[in-house]
């Protein structure tokens, strides 16, 4: 089945606090090629049939309103990916 | 820069209770389309200097030590995107 990846990062004027957290990991690891890092989320939507724009727009929608908080994140994929 | 994106998982035998509880939101919305959820991480590494060889040998080190938990996580995808 037709799965949909929606990914959501946090917006860039804002602080991510985990992020923060592994860049300093990576820094007393010895990693200074590494100079930031942000955490977001990956969301795998699996379809129970084809992938048409109707299933597009809902999802386009779903992502904004239920998978991200338009006030502090940002929507910034929405891909299809080939049947399982 | 270059960022390179690391995108983790919860491994597919293992229940994800988030994922569920979204799948069932979308469900009581009437989209009964999405059969499944499954929720995930998304990392942005921001480098330093070009992205060769040497530094996706360190990105995978990375992904698999620091930014997954191997026991109930997969790494599934390292990739690069363009420069901004």
């Amino acid at each position: 089945m037709p799965t949909i990846v929606v990914e959501v990062m946090p917006k860039a004027e804002l602080l991510d606090p985990q992020g923060k957290a592994v860049a300093g990991a990576l820094q007393r690891l010895g990693k200074s090629e590494f100079t930031s890092v942000r955490i977001g989320k990956r969301f795998e939507l699996t379809v129970d049939g084809p992938v048409d724009d109707s299933v597009l727009a809902d999802v386009r929608d779903i992502a904004q309103t239920l998978l991200s908080n338009g006030v502090i994140e940002d929507v910034v994929a929405i891909r299809t990916e080939d049947a399982e």
